[in-house]
């Protein structure tokens, strides 16, 4: 049995991450680009909204006509025109004058403000009484209040809410160029597990990682590859990952955790040219057995095959590596919220490693959150189902108290 | 002009949102079930992992066999086979006898515990000593520990993580039924707006409202259509409507923010057969002129037509009614992570209403994190896309003073 050559701390794991290069960027539709990340900055082609715009139902006015204007003493102003919506308008304000608008409507020439409807009180055909003055520029967006042209409004590497989908289309960009989404190659491999949709015999497994991966790799952003459920065999797995080195951006395989599949899993990464063998074992748990090698451009990397240990080891070393290639910070639990809770038991400490203890949360009667620790043998699926996050306890550190209070990583 | 009929508050809208119905299930391939959610309870159709199961590499054995050893003291036990990985083992151990095993294999009849082989030594090709005890159930995964058969282990409503979806493929489920997406047609109003792919001429814009719709649609776990652009014509909206309400769940209609426009939008929703106004103005700001008709099973809804107050107005009133038709409670800002912070300056409250004012978050040299209230005239998409977050002032507050500690909203 080969001892890990050389464990590393997650930090030296994640530093090795940040070094990795973004992906290069693509185009697309705009109703597609919720989620994904900028590529470059984002810079006003033109003034927005690009015309003096009426943010109020009322009349158009020189906002000097109105100095001075009261409930006992109203301004008396001629009704010069009305503005049609999506128009600009034909004719322009001389002094004294104003023109009916609606809430969108572009300002005449001569007019810096409007008069809310609430506030005025039509005389007659053309004359209006307006009882409260205004200031120039009330009830107005200037031309370039919402951008001026050149402006940088969104920095490249922001990831595209809602409301910034909706600045590229007030801007016309209906085709923006974002990040490519990391393509990943998903490998299962086992003698002991079969396929989904089949029966296990005696002393099988159904083939559980390459769904949860799956999973998982969507929700960092990624487009996953199933590359099959693969028998401990150095030459078909050769095969499987050449294939993915060319096809995709990583290369994931989670297998079964006995000493022999990793030593495998390194002997078929190390064979590729170029390949070179980046982390042999971190010292954390769950995800010790983790394997990282980078062939030219892709990472190879070999994942516990235990599911809970995969989950957890995923968050921990692949979401920082995809999160980089999409141009951000190489951050573990990058999508996880965090909640403050006390610990109903005391957390020992795993000796030489930071660990990541699976909790579940709920409010006591007296109001306070508490944080429930889940123990249970190695490999229970059902402790990773019933939990809502997770508690780190620190490398070195002594554990953790019962009553301590801890922040908790919500699973997203 | 027409007041609103009967202003209501924020609770009032989410009290009717919550009795809502959820909507139909369907089944989903499992690569596609991460995020939606569950119909029904599942249970355990056999037990997992349906077999006792060692979680270590080392040797299957008779736990009472290992009593009293050690360092000094080892047990000398006979190697009766080797456990094949996915498959029964064909043989039984007797006293004093044992079988190589590795991780996830399978115990032979008789054995009860795995030793480590980190704990053995290999004396000759039928002979280990073992220089550790272990108890009955040690390194064992027992036949029935992560389920037993019938055993509800995901609740009806569960939104499906990456571990439920593993937890799905373990038991077979390979197309678990989950609730249908809500179906919401989408319809931008407004004689001076422009498709996104069209150069506005003065005094018009881009229709901004159907992409950032759309977005958050999706987020909320739902399938936009966009209907179109369409004029502020009744005869046209009505088609559209009439349309979307045989085809989908929800309507929305985002229409100039105009009095002209939303009484033309109540017009259109209420002539349906079966249509009952139920909400027509609430007491909060942005989302003062917010409409919701019933007719049936379908919610015809109109927002604001600019578009931060119609962003807000989606997280106030859609998002709850959509997450109700998925099976959850009816609530606001339900995807928002929470933070605490400072205020950088007061926060005035408006008179009669509860408001959300929208904000950026920074950490201040010392450490304390500030959220600063973007103000800004009505619309200006920059404010929304600026802002990381939102503060509520409540309904009937004082307003908020410099320094106070608020909870922050985070935009998903």
């Amino acid at each position: 049995m080969k001892p890990f050559f050389n464990v590393q701390t997650l930090e030296q794991v994640l530093d090795r991450a940040g070094a990795l290069s973004p992906l290069s960027s693509v185009p697309v539709a705009l109703d597609a680009a919720g989620g994904r990340t900028l590529a470059a900055d984002l810079r006003a082609p033109h003034d927005l909204p690009g015309f003096d715009r009426s943010t109020m139902d009322g009349y158009a006015v020189r906002a000097r006509d109105t100095f001075g204007a009261g409930e006992s003493s109203p301004a008396y102003i001629a009704l010069a025109g009305e503005v049609v919506m999506g128009q600009a308008p034909d004719f322009s304000l001389a002094p004294g004058q104003c023109a009916r608008i609606g809430t969108g409507g572009m300002l005449p020439d001569g007019a810096d403000a409007v008069v809310m409807v609430e506030h005025t009180r039509l005389l007659e055909a053309d004359m209006i009484e307006v009882a409260r003055s205004v200031a120039p520029g009330g009830h107005v967006v200037g031309r370039a209040d919402d951008a001026a042209k050149g402006q940088v409004l969104l920095a490249a590497g922001t990831t595209l809410r809602a409301q910034d989908v909706g600045l590229l289309a007030a801007l016309g960009v209906d085709r923006p160029e974002v990040l490519r989404r990391p393509r990943v190659g998903v490998i299962s491999s086992g003698d002991e597990v079969v396929p989904v949709d089949r029966a296990p015999g005696p002393g099988q497994v159904r083939d559980v990682n390459t769904s949860t991966l799956g999973q998982l790799v969507r929700q960092a952003g990624g487009v996953p590859v199933s590359l099959g459920l693969l028998p401990d065999d150095e030459a078909v797995l050769t095969e499987a990952v050449a294939r993915s080195q060319r096809e995709h951006d990583l290369t994931l395989i989670s297998g079964g955790s006995s000493v022999g599949t990793r030593d495998l899993t390194v002997q078929v990464f190390t064979a590729f040219e170029d390949a070179e063998l980046l982390v042999h074992g971190v010292s954390v748990a769950p995800g010790k057995p983790f394997i990282w090698v980078r062939a030219g451009a892709h990472q190879l990397l070999g994942l516990p095959g235990q599911v809970t240990s995969c989950v957890i080891a995923f968050y921990l070393f692949v979401e920082p590596m995809m999160e980089r290639m999409l141009g951000r910070p190489a951050q573990t639990f990058a999508r996880f919220p965090e909640a403050r809770a006390r610990l109903t038991r005391n957390l020992p400490a795993a000796p030489g490693r930071e660990s990541y203890v699976r909790v579940r949360t709920h409010v006591d009667d007296t109001g306070c959150r508490r944080a429930e620790p889940l123990f249970g043998k190695s490999g229970l699926l059902h402790t990773l189902t019933r939990a809502n996050g997770l508690v780190r306890v620190p490398l070195g550190h002594e554990g953790l108290d019962e009553g301590a209070e801890v922040t908790v990583l919500l699973f997203p």
